[in-house]
Formats: C-alpha cells, structure tokens, sequence
C-alpha cells in the first residue's frame, strides 16, 4: 500500500465556486476511499462539453462549490474494503456512468445502463454515505459525475473505474473516458456499418468525429459530415469524411440533399448534435428497407421526436445510445488495445494541451469553438 | 406442358363490379402468362382485412371491376418464357409483394422490399404490358396486389410466387401468403425475443395473435396481449398469450401498466393494430437497456409518430417490418416446413370454411368481427 493510504491527502484542485467563474487552482483535502471506492491520482484529464455545460449552469440548480471533470486517466492510490478487481499503481480510466456487475442491465449483453452506478449530473455526493470526500477548511466540496478529475487525486466509486493496459500513453487513452468512446461505440457497437457502407454524421464536433472514425475503422465508403459550420470539413477529413452538406445552403431538407447523394439514403446515420431536427433528419435520411440511424446528442427537455410512422413501417430502425453501448470495467481495456494497435487514431482529436494551472484556457479554447479536445497535464 | 398452356382459360371468378357491393361468381376469360408471369390454378383462398379495405374503397380511389384475393395456395399451370425456377405442376404461393432476385433490397440480407415487386395497391394491371389478364366479354377486369386469388386461375408475375413442398397442405399453408407471415416474421425475424423474455403483442386479430405464435416459438415466458375486447384473451391463450390489457380499463397509459407488470418494461413489443397510439405506447413499454419495439400495423395517412428523444437515447429502439421481412421466394419454404415440423401451428387461426360460392360469407364473418380466417375452397 502507498504511504498516503488511509490517510487525507492534501492536493491542488481547480475548484469551480460560482456558476461561470474561472477556475481556482486551491489546496483541497481528500479523504480516502471508503468500502467500494478508489482513490486515484490523476495524471491526465481533458475537457469536454457536460463539463462547460454545468459549469454554466444555465439549465440546472447550480450545485457550487463543485470540482469538475470526467474524462481522465490517472493511477490508483489506494483502494477501499471489498474493491478487489484493482489495487494501488494500476492505470486506470475513471468513467462518468459505471458498471456494478450485479444488475440486470450489467448482466445484460445489450445494456451498459447500469441501476446503480447510472450517470447523474445532480448528484454532488458519494452514493455509499450521502458525503463528499472533497473539502477546504472543513467546507464540503461538491464531486461532479462521481468523477471530479480536476484534482490531483479524486474518490471515484470502484464500479466506475477501468483498469487498463499500464503500458498505455495515458495523455491519450484519456480521451476514452467520455466523448471519444461516445461517438466512436454510437458508431462501431450500435450502428454497425458494413464495409463499404455510407454513413451520415450529423455534428462534427469531438463526439461527431469520432463516430466518423467510427465509420473510418469500420470501412465505410462513403462518410458524409453534415454540420452549420463549413471550414469544420477540412478537419473532418482525416476522421474519414469524404463528403460534406452544410444544411444552411440547401433550400430543401437535408434528408433529401443525402438521399440524392447516396442513391435512395445512407446504410448508417449518427446524430451528435441534440438538437431535435438533426434527429429527425438522421432519422430519416437513412435508406429503407436496412437504414438504420443512431442518437447520441442529448435533446431538450420538451423536445419531441416527430416522424411519419411509415418511415419505421418501410424497415428503418432507429436506435438511441448511451456512452457508445460500451461497458465501462468490461469494454475499455480493449477500446485501449485498439489505440495500442494503431486502428484508432486519438492523436486527431488532440488540438491543445496545458498545464493543470493553465486549466481556465481549456474552457477559453472550448468556448470560442477552437479546440476538439485540449489535454491539461496535472503535473506541472 | 399442360394442355390449357398458351390459351385463354375459362374458369370462374369472384368479380368485384363495384365498391362494397357483394362478389359475383362469374365466368372471366383469364390470358396466358406472358414473359417472366406464371398461371396459377388456384386451390385455396382467404380473405384478409386489406381485401375488404380495398373492397370497401372508402379511403382511396376505386379501381373496378376488380378481382380481390391474396392469401392462397395453388399449383402451377404454366409459366411464361424466362421463368426458370417454376414448373407446371410445382405447389406454390402467390404473395402480395415479390422478389425479382436482382434490385439492391433483394441483394441485401437485411430488405425484403424488393423495388421492382414491391407491393403496389394502386396497380390493377399487369407490370410488363400495363394491361390486365382477366377480362369478361372484352371488359378487362382489373387486378389486386399481383395476386387476385379469388379466381380458379390468376396470372402472377413469376417474382411473386414461392415454390413449396409439394406435401404441404394447401388449405392450411395458403395463409402464409399474407397475414401469418406478417406478425410472425415481426417477431421471429425483427424482434427476436430470446427465450425466457417478456412479450407484449398490440392489438389480437390475425396479424397479432401470428406475432403472438412468434413469441411462444421464440419461447418467451410471459406473452401480454393487449385490445380494447376482452373476449379475444380467451382464444389468445392458445396462441401462448399468458396475460391480458385492455387499455380502456386503466386510468393511466397502458405503458405504464405494463411497466409495472414487468420490472420496469418488456423486453419486446409488437404492434399489429395501425393506431398511432398503439404504436407510441408499444414503443415506450419496452424496457430501457435493451427493449425493441417493432411496428407491423399501418397507420392512417395523416399519422405523426411522437415521443421524448430521450426514449431512444435510454437505449430503446424501434424498428419497422414489412410482410414479417419474409423474402417471399427466399424465405417462404422454410416457414412452411417450420409448420411442416410442428413448430408453428396454422390449424388454430383458421375459424371457418366456405367453398368458392359462399365467398360472401367470408366477407360477413370478417366484417362481423367472428372469424380470424376463413378458408375459401376453390372446388365446389
């Protein structure tokens, strides 16, 4: 066991203290993990959408102070009674949805929408005692995703943790913990395009791009991005994409401008947007008869997905998914094998990288649109 | 060859001279088939709704006179030039909608809607000539479906005709021509149920109690039927229905009710009735992780299939099916050597029997709500 083993473990954190504040880097207290828990030592963590979003907290009760973050890889430092699948100095993913291993969705092959460890962006506490393991001078410090990788050490429970190759570049297999495997699973484990099939994507933003990788390793002929934002199609290129429709420029619906491209509809389509029309046009672009249309962005809360029944009847399927159908503990390790042998491709979606105290030009990249993923190093 | 091959055959029909008015035996001059067309002696009929829709012409344009049919079992009289794979003699069945071998439905594994013989219920000629193979006096009557089965002899195109064995009894596997195979294939091919899982069948006429026969073969443990008539449970035992929900005698969406007799959803559901309610709530009663709800009713024109996004994104999916995604000539032998072994069970959907003069009857029974089929025979 590590000398800080069952000891509190003061650490740097950026902690968010108000609703669309920068960052403070401060000096928070850890308390280690109690039975079913792991604490981590993060090495590596990224930024992503959710994080800005609740952050922002524009469409939420603003739960404050709060440490943020959810994709990372970090090692463990020291595990709580009854963990048993991972011990001290193993590398690990930490996972903002888990996999308890006793439900019935864990025990199912279709569904990683596991009972108890299911994502909840309102939660700010650990599940076993209703507390948080974060504090400053005694001041309770609110988790995010039950993940809070914006700390140089963080308590995640063990059902959300992934155990994976020690030999992986964890500056990279990070990006796996959310987006990455989002868009890359929508695509390879519920799309399931055949080679030589054509697939739309709808959205090419991190979670876009990689369903197009997606697309890419799965040998799609023809990969078609469809976003508002033209000049993001010469990036798209190299996650595959051979075609682009920007639907601004069309006086007809987009469905139509693809179905005229692709001789009656694409095989696959992804939607990554959220946004309630890109659905129904995802939905209904894809070919009759064996179309099948994937959602992954999350729509409003009143949105209303709206389609002629006949558009089902004439066999198209349309499928929703949840952080890519992966498995959290079951499926990473083998996400990181397909890095390790070089068909997936994460240097792509690497556009930035700062330093742990450089944490607040991560969000600045983000939300002028500049960057796909930007890798904030925790050592400085 | 036969030696009626290359003349007009007279023979008796079931002419139907005008919307909605009763059948008239008559003696009709029926042409020989041209290329590519094969002449069936037809042997045994049924009547299904969609005969009766068409009959009624109450929500399209009528096409008269006009000779109705499309379930039914018969021998091959003699075959146009080109067609190779049928003989004089051959057991067969005509089917509403065909498989010309060659367009990219037929070449795909997953497409039954071939798009050259896909079903058309607005044609009421022959697809080579335009022209009809019927005529009395020199009045052309026209076709319905490819098929028009209430005839001694029909003229199908050859794409439209499955080649059976000749041990098969026609007057039972006659009904694989249309509705049987419809909700059967909706669950054996589309929904799959694995054995032990929970089944929920919308609407118990024809269609839904073979969807129903799908979910026992399939092995499922428990089989829910739902309909606004109670007496149907009692006949739905038999085709392995195991619970019973009639939506008006709950006070909250029959979702839910089912929800709460299934942990949470059922694994699959299958809407055999074409209201857009039923078909919402057939989709939002699958259990989220892993439910597949399939659409085989056909909904009204005017129609919008709605519901929160979310639904799909919980890992729902919903898929529709045309003709249960049978490939008539592909896939029609071996459901007829499924019922061949005892596996599926044809004897119980059939509720009456009439000869070709009674035709009328059957129109009756169907129109009182009595029969769930009712087999014409052709030979008085």
């Amino acid at each position: 066991m590590s000398s800080t083993a069952g000891q509190v473990i003061k650490c740097k954190a950026a902690v968010a203290w108000e609703a669309g504040k920068p960052l403070s880097i401060e000096q928070v207290e850890v308390a280690p993990p109690l039975a079913g828990e792991v604490r981590l030592k993060i090495l590596f963590t990224s930024l992503c959408h959710t994080d800005v979003y609740f952050w922002e907290a524009k469409g939420q009760a603003p739960l404050f102070p709060r440490i943020f973050g959810h994709e990372a890889g970090g090692v463990v430092e020291s595990v709580g009674e009854g963990v048993t699948h991972l011990k001290p100095g193993d590398q690990a993913l930490p996972v903002f949805t888990g996999e308890c291993g006793e439900c019935p969705h864990c025990k199912s092959e279709e569904s990683n929408m596991c009972d108890l460890l299911r994502i909840n962006t309102d939660r700010g506490v650990m599940l076993s005692d209703g507390k948080t393991r974060f504090s400053k001078n005694g001041q309770p410090i609110y988790h995010f995703l039950g993940t809070s990788t914006f700390s140089e050490f963080t308590v995640v429970h063990a059902g959300c943790v992934a155990k994976i190759n020690p030999a992986a570049p964890l500056d990279k297999v990070c990006l796996l913990s959310c987006g990455i495997c989002t868009g890359l699973g929508a695509t390879i484990n519920v799309a399931k395009p055949k080679p030589g099939s054509t697939v739309a994507v709808f959205g090419l933003g991190a979670v876009g791009l990689a369903a197009c990788e997606g697309a890419r390793i799965s040998g799609a002929s023809k990969i078609i991005g469809v976003d508002l934002v033209n000049s993001r199609f010469e990036e798209a290129k190299k996650f595959g994409v051979t075609d682009f429709v920007n639907p601004k420029e069309h006086d007809k619906p987009v469905q139509e401008v693809i179905a005229e491209m692709t001789n009656g509809g694409v095989d696959r389509a992804v939607e990554c947007t959220g946004s309630i029309q890109a659905m129904i046009s995802a939905f209904e672009c894809v070919h009759d008869g064996w179309g099948v249309a994937v959602l992954v962005g999350v729509p409003s809360k009143d949105d209303a997905f709206k389609t002629h029944p006949m558009n089902f009847l004439n066999e198209r399927t349309l499928k929703g998914t949840f952080y890519g159908n992966y498995k959290p503990r079951t499926d990473l390790p083998s996400v990181v094998e397909k890095y390790m042998k070089g068909e997936l491709e994460l240097e792509k979606f690497i556009t930035h990288r700062v330093t742990f105290s450089e944490i607040n030009k991560a969000f600045d990249y983000m939300l002028k649109g500049q960057s796909i993923r930007c890798i904030i190093r925790m050592e400085e």
